[in-house]
């Protein structure tokens, strides 16, 4: 039930992606337990080094024969200033000494894992279906997943977006709307003015491309699924909604905030990574507010207030965490994954036999 | 077909809402073929003078006799300050000087017109439908229009607004998405933080109240009414899709813009008026981007950009107009209000059933 293009494509029963929420959410046991339940799950892997990676991805092939994806962040030039360096130092560390981090911040060399290492791994393992966020790889790579038959999907916050990704031949495109949770994936436009909801750009997007579209933000249940079928969408892409499950890899007190969580708290900020993600509130986004220098670009930022993270998670200290949800956030549960798809599935198809009863009442009137 | 608790209630054929786009849009011939088409017509009424209103309530009875809205602004306390209102004053004479305003700006006594007034003309047409944004009417007036029974629509943008309507009884929720062209309703918050996407924000107040909830926000056509009923609403509100069709009351330059505008052009301001609203990019929001000032509230910053605008439009200058829009906009057409609203409904038809389609094919596996 509910085959589509993209279901027919990735060879998957039924159209639900678990987004690649990267930052250790999506442990092999996630991935494996929606892809054995018949959608698609996807390794968030844009923070993994390529052993880990690899690793990460024997484990589920070993829980899994279904197809799953790995997700990877596309890198962009990012030049490092020395003096907004300097100055971010100092401004983060009041909050590294009432964490109690004691080591001077390491001199940066790398600001995280080489994506060409990455890649390698991604081809080497052949995984089944590969997908990117923040750009376009180059030709050379999607050229070399091609001819290994890995199926290649995109990210898009808006319609020149989709075109591009059209124009380097993806197979699919994730369209991201302003729900979502997480880093936006823009990579044409500055991010804040690409803030676009599902319901406006999901049939904009449907309208403008031919390949399959997944609908992501604010999609939580089975009415979010029948709703993005309707606009055109041929899945969705649901990220929130698996955060709190039985696998996921996100600590207690992360899980915690997003079951007691409302649509309203989230917020959206560069102050974590240096690239606009959406949240749930925290002490940290509030002080960041009072920076005045500018921000070091991603993923310069996200390497500088790296260890404020570790240190927060460790003492269970939620605000000083990047706590990034969607705006459906108080419709998350604590399920078992693969109880999440089917139930999505189950209340999609009573919703849509629903709706054919509304529709079947009779013809349009001309007056 | 499509019959809702919405369509029960109001006694109409469709659950299609003409949003009350204020400032000249919504004619009453506008109206009443909308409401001739079976959906329900709304005169955007916020800033008419009460003599005006009830002239065009009786140009709306007189075309159709089938229900109506009239929609109306909630004051709040605006408290000027000589000071900023000077300063703002000062920013915007070279704009007035541009556009040839050779006038000194008056000494302003009201900012708009009297809601009680306003008030006083809906309850003695008997308006079949009265709904309002920015806050909730105090009981008495509500109480009043319930005794001669006037169906009552509020306007939220967050569960807690939405609750907010339920304990002041009112007989339907319009749930207004971040998607949304014009005015944000926003009244218990900062209205940016109550930017809640339409796919997100609808099924959240479905679970939390029992009256009709319409989605508004990005709905532009039978998909967007099947993706919002599929979220659980009785019915859409729609202003973009009517924007630019034959009897709406948009000057050409304003319609030109809509036709050839994209989602991602839209942008929220409170440049024009004081208070956050979604439009078309426009010269005049890139200048007050400019002002370090603090903006003197709604509806005095209204009152002050009036002329400008006035200018503007009768000088066919679009940058310096208000050109509200949702970030729909890439979907507006210019046929008939009526057709509009038909070929909303046979589309809606055809997305439904092929829905069902999609959901007949088999149980959901447990594997």
């Amino acid at each position: 039930m509910f085959q589509t293009d993209f279901t027919a494509l990735v060879d998957i029963r039924y159209p639900i992606i678990q987004a690649g929420m990267a930052g250790g959410l999506t442990t092999p046991e996630l991935v494996a337990a929606v892809s054995n339940a018949g959608g698609l799950g996807t390794l968030g892997a844009g923070y993994l080094p390529p052993e880990t990676l690899g690793r990460e991805i024997d484990e589920v092939s070993m829980r899994t024969d279904q197809p799953f994806a790995v997700n990877l962040f596309v890198p962009s030039a990012a030049e490092p200033s020395p003096s907004e360096i300097e100055q971010m130092k100092d401004y983060l560390q009041p909050i590294r000494s009432s964490l109690g981090i004691t080591d001077v911040m390491p001199q940066l060399t790398a600001y995280g894992p080489s994506f060409e290492a990455q890649m390698e791994v991604v081809l080497a393992k052949r995984v089944p279906v590969f997908s990117f966020t923040f750009g376009i790889p180059d030709q050379s790579i999607l050229q070399a997943l091609r001819q290994q038959g890995t199926i290649i999907v995109g990210t898009a916050t808006t319609v020149p977006e989709a075109l591009a990704l059209v124009e380097a031949q993806v197979d699919a495109i994730v369209v991201q709307g302003s729900e979502a949770g997480g880093h936006r994936g823009t990579f044409l436009t500055d991010a804040k003015r690409a803030l676009i909801g599902t319901m406006a750009l999901v049939p904009q997007v449907v309208d403008a491309v031919s390949v399959p579209v997944i609908a992501a933000g604010g999609i939580m249940d089975g009415r979010g699924l029948v709703s993005s079928m309707a606009l055109g969408a041929a899945g969705v892409q649901m990220g929130t909604a698996f955060i709190a499950c039985a696998e996921s890899g996100a600590n207690e007190q992360y899980k915690h905030r997003v079951l007691t969580g409302r649509g309203e708290e989230t917020d959206l900020t560069e102050a974590y990574s240096g690239k606009l993600a959406r949240g749930i509130r925290t002490e940290f986004m509030a002080y960041m507010e009072g920076y005045s220098g500018p921000l070091p670009q991603y993923p310069i930022q996200n390497a500088l207030t790296r260890d404020i993270r570790s240190a927060a998670a460790q003492q269970n200290n939620p605000e000083y965490m990047s706590l990034w949800a969607g705006q459906g956030v108080r419709l998350a549960s604590t399920r078992d994954a693969g109880e999440i798809v089917r139930s999505c599935m189950q209340e999609a198809s009573d919703v849509a036999k629903a709706l054919t009863l509304l529709a079947a009442e009779g013809p349009i009137h001309e007056d």
